[in-house]
């Protein structure tokens, strides 16, 4: 049985039981380069260990149906949840194929849990009810002109490397250039930064900010000034 | 100190691994109708349990500032995430202006483990790389001009009630009403059910469900045919 579970947003303690569980009686466990290492030394003594980013998408595709025709018991983690910007689905379908069982395992996205990190809530009652994703890494596949318009916060994920268009588009399809906008990278981890700044300077704010990264813009960010808490919560695995 | 934890989507197994240690060890465990009874159960024996439904949010909010004062350690566990639609803002920015310590541990939102527990990646390559969420619990309030324009999936929180205004406002605005819709009530539980349908028909497909309940409507639904799986996860606490 494969088992594509989301490991969360980056703190090991914000896996779901069920994961832990499954990482921890896996035989072998197919993880990407961004799940934290505490977590990966949950697996078995005798477990398997495969690291995803030495394989091509269509590789590792054929691996976990390889591996599920041998019926081993398979953890498939991945950063964040499977079915959010995931690919997760991808590989469902490659199981499918192949006639094999298969169980979704969702995690916490980064998509609200990254900027909750901030101190930044998605939806906040009379500020924004509404929120859309979407990724950033292809700048000209991005919507900017529903994107300009659309209501409440908008969250982007990969887009550091983008951060100068995708505020010019916005700009130029509607958004007020003093929207409060922010980059926060490394999430819910020790290691995490944020740079706060109107969405027409944010590039500048978020220079010296490393991957991986979310964007969030919208005027719930404001709210990071009364809600952040330096207290960052222990990294722990229950 | 006050832990605003998100319990997942109905399946207990889906809270995090800290979320999990808290409310075993948590003095006062505030929660949700929604939350599902087995994760209660594991509070402490001599923890003191405060349904949440018996109080206005006004109230809940006082509640916790008082037991912070009198240096509890509290739990308020909410149904999947505290920061989208959870109105856990609301509750922290009660605690920030008491001077009183918190913490924010998020939760597996139902707006992807839901999808997910019905066989809808929210996200696909080639279907959708675009997520807007919003409440449908008050058609007045949505913005069905962008709803109705903007690319990739729609998910909606609250909406069971409104599934006739809410089509015709997308269709109006510019959707096909043949798109892909899904309704899925009680999802990532054994009592879950899911209805799909055009646009057009999805509220009278969607009759006879009750809520919990949400809506996604986007080509992504078109991969449940491929990816339900009817061999549900069992239902297990770590």
């Amino acid at each position: 049985m494969i088992h594509l579970v989301g490991a969360g947003p980056g703190d090991p303690g914000l896996i779901t039981a069920r994961g832990l569980e499954l990482v921890r009686t896996a035989e072998v466990l197919v993880y990407d380069r961004l799940v934290s290492p505490e977590l990966v030394a949950e697996a078995r003594d005798d477990a398997i260990l495969v690291p995803r980013d030495a394989h091509e998408q269509s590789g590792v595709n054929e691996l976990l149906v390889l591996l599920g025709r041998e019926g081993y018991d398979v953890v498939r983690l991945k950063g964040g949840d499977p079915f959010v910007f995931g690919r997760g689905g991808e590989e469902a379908l490659a199981l499918v194929e192949a006639g094999l069982e298969f169980e979704v395992v969702p995690g916490v996205s980064s998509l609200s849990a990254v900027p909750a990190s901030a101190g930044i809530p998605v939806t906040h009652r009379g500020l924004s009810s509404q929120v859309t994703i979407a990724s950033g890494h292809d700048v000209g596949a991005l919507d900017f002109d529903a994107l300009g318009r659309v209501d409440g916060t908008v969250v982007l994920f990969m887009a550091l490397g983008n951060l100068n268009a995708i505020a010019a588009g916005l700009i130029a399809c509607g958004r007020d250039p003093q929207t409060p906008a922010a980059v926060v990278s490394a999430g819910s981890t020790p290691a995490q930064q944020v740079a706060t700044a109107p969405l027409a300077e944010l590039a500048e704010a978020a220079g010296e900010l490393e991957s991986p990264a979310l964007v969030v813009i919208g005027d719930v960010v404001k709210l990071r000034q009364f809600l952040q808490n330096e207290t960052r919560q222990e990294r722990m695995v229950a």
